[in-house]
């Protein structure tokens, strides 16, 4: 078994109306030092050691956890355990 | 400015519905080896140099970005740029 990590990201220029909407409120909340705020996704897979388990996560990705038009990912598998 | 990685995940025992649909998607799919799904949300912030620059994220965790009740979040600053 073993623990991957996925990043889902919105790619640069996609507009992130949730972030714009938590930097608004941490503005009202006295936090004027944010600058930006981007949300994401982060998603934790418990999967069964195999063949190219990278690829497969990536294949995974591009199917269904990501929006490939206009979501990058980025995958990170942990030692085994 | 500095780039501040927060992840926030579901505390451990905590249900995640989202998750589960995502591995029963998975599953049929043909992507059997996954066991289990956690789903988290990932955010990235660009904040000005200042005092405690952490703790003051760690505020923004437990006022607004986080459900401390049912969600754990953790803070990694990236190198000043």
């Amino acid at each position: 078994m073993r623990k991957v990590r996925v990043y889902i990201t919105l790619k640069q220029g996609v507009l992130d109306p949730e972030g714009k909407a938590i930097q608004t409120s941490l503005h009202s909340l006295d936090y004027p030092e944010v600058e930006d705020v981007r949300v994401g996704k982060y998603i934790e897979l418990q999967v069964k050691e195999g063949a190219d388990l990278k690829g497969r996560v990536a294949q995974m990705c591009e199917q269904l956890l990501a929006n490939p038009v206009i979501e990058d990912y980025q995958i990170e598998l942990e030692g085994a355990r």
